[in-house]
């Protein structure tokens, strides 16, 4: 490539951990994407929760990134390129949505994309809340905007799910799904497993360790494993599941006794969200299970992630990584981005 | 998708086990394929070496596969449909390369390979032969053309990992690719660990349950190995390697006491084919290794194969399955062709 690349302007909504770090992902790394995919990003804006920052020739990303993060890193930033915050507009060619996850509404991110959308933007999200929300929707009003959206972010992150199923697996037909798509329960879970603790013990583990949240109930409850089995399932399947379909259940009743009687039979107890076939019909859940020594999930520890698709033409196939960190996120935007408009 | 769609006309060279099952698969789900992924894959001709059948119109795929396979096939389709077997010579949009391999020379799919770009056609391989012999100048005469190459199907089949590493790391650097990836030695392997078999008794298991062949040279003194991570490691971080660049050992003179001496201590011997940095250069080597248990590698058993790719931003991302038989193989030239023309 080298000589004759694609442009894009990039917005960013929300400027967490996540957006931070792919802000620096890109300051370090765009002329290696440019020689590399034949791809040049330059950010012309990030609208946080009290207003936005815009610069069309683009935002000074050492200046930006000499500061924290969220709107105070925002403002600082204003005021010393003596700028303005603005009032929140979706401009440019892509959004990659970073604000926080929020299952109930989906705001603020799903207004974000439809304006997006409406400005024909392309999105890439991070964030799960609008998506599990409205999915569906949003890709029949992308359809008709003639924009794209992906989401690796919001899907396992750095462990390759969504790309699997639709890339690595096209043609195939996938009968059932199965994965480890939590990585603060699996912490937990893995601690109960190799120290014995309690789930109490080991969940107090993971808040000391940054791990867990102060409120962990998203986490250790289920619910952000079934965010992620349903935008899988129903990407993959092409169907318009909800939250309401999944049953759901969490970690926090698993004892120390059940899990010292699975490793007696060389088991091991993980939090498996799951779209399996019973009865012929596709039935998704999230619940603690017996995980057999013979299981390639077995071995994923810590705050790995693994996930399992059954095939018909191509046997079982089993990805296991994408450690949970905030750079492994970012990272999943980052190729999401390349993807959509590599040379 | 539904309405509109790409059509492109097929030529497959060779006609063993998998472009049989290729032929079946396109026979069985070729309107599924029209219909999810907006392509339609009209088989024109193939070339077996006594010559080839070739209908402008698509061969009739049913009357094909009530035969067996190789020119015996051919030549009996010849005479039922009373066309020609013609002089081979390649025609259509695609080429699914799947002739024998031949690492010493490449051909016949070197030639294939070379007649087939200089007509404008992509291609889709198969076999490693003209790719471990030829491949940068093969890439270059694609660009020269206007075409692609894909080799899926060259690299581990049903397992994915050129895949991985182009599209789901895409962005992120790959530091070390290590991987279990002929099934044939991991069979082999797993035997002698499980059943405390000898080399020679655990390799006439294969060749008895028809996974070795009869000449199992290729497989258990790692060529074949070594053939697809010097395609992997040469795609992934663009160099020219050949095989002499790669240091080669096979499995033949791991013995019992190997293998006991390992399991004692809850490891187990593997051949690992890796490109790993050493003294900051990348060295490529296929040997028999110590895994031991906490690698993600430990639960690769039997045929099946696995992959592990160390990145600098998406931590080591781990991939195992790929069963070793024709139809994954097939599977793969699916996903390569549905890749390269989807909607």
């Amino acid at each position: 490539m080298g000589e004759s690349y694609t442009k894009r302007k990039i917005m960013i909504t929300g400027y967490g951990t996540v957006a931070k770090e792919f802000v620096k992902m890109i300051n370090e790394q765009k002329e290696r994407y440019r020689e590399s995919y034949g791809f040049y990003a330059e950010i012309v804006g990030i609208i946080g929760s009290k207003g936005m920052i815009y610069e069309e020739d683009g935002i000074d990303l050492v200046t930006l990134l000499s500061f924290g993060k969220g709107s105070q890193a925002l403002g600082q930033y204003a005021q010393q390129k003596q700028i303005y915050i603005q009032a929140p507009e979706l401009k440019g060619d892509v959004l990659i949505e970073c604000s926080p996850t929020n299952l109930e509404t989906g705001e603020p991110a799903l207004s974000y994309m439809k304006a997006a959308i409406t400005k024909n933007m392309d999105i890439i999200s991070v964030s799960k809340g609008a998506l599990v929300q409205a999915l569906p929707e949003l890709k029949k009003l992308a359809d008709t905007n003639g924009c794209r959206i992906k989401y690796s972010g919001a899907t396992a992150a750095a462990l390759p799910t969504l790309d699997i199923g639709e890339y690595s697996l096209a043609g195939s037909r996938i009968t059932e799904i199965e994965g480890i798509l939590n990585g603060t329960s699996n912490f937990i879970l893995t601690s109960m497993s190799e120290d014995s603790l309690s789930f109490e013990n080991a969940l107090k583990l993971a808040q000391e360790r940054g791990i867990a949240e102060a409120n962990p109930a998203l986490d250790v409850q289920g619910y952000d494993s079934a965010c992620k089995i349903l935008l899988l399932a129903n990407g993959l399947f092409h169907k318009t599941w909800t939250l309401n379909d999944i049953s759901i259940e969490g970690i926090e009743k698993v004892s120390k006794a059940d899990m010292q009687f699975a490793k007696i039979n060389g088991n091991d107890i993980k939090l498996v969200a799951s779209a399996r076939s019973i009865d012929g019909t596709i039935t998704l859940q999230v619940k603690p299970e017996i995980i057999t020594a013979d299981n390639p999930l077995m071995n994923v520890k810590g705050t790995n992630k693994g996930i399992l698709f059954h095939t018909e033409e191509m046997g079982t196939i089993c990805c296991i990584g994408g450690a949970s960190h905030p750079r492994g996120a970012a990272a999943a935007a980052i190729k999401d981005m390349l993807n959509l408009y590599r040379g």
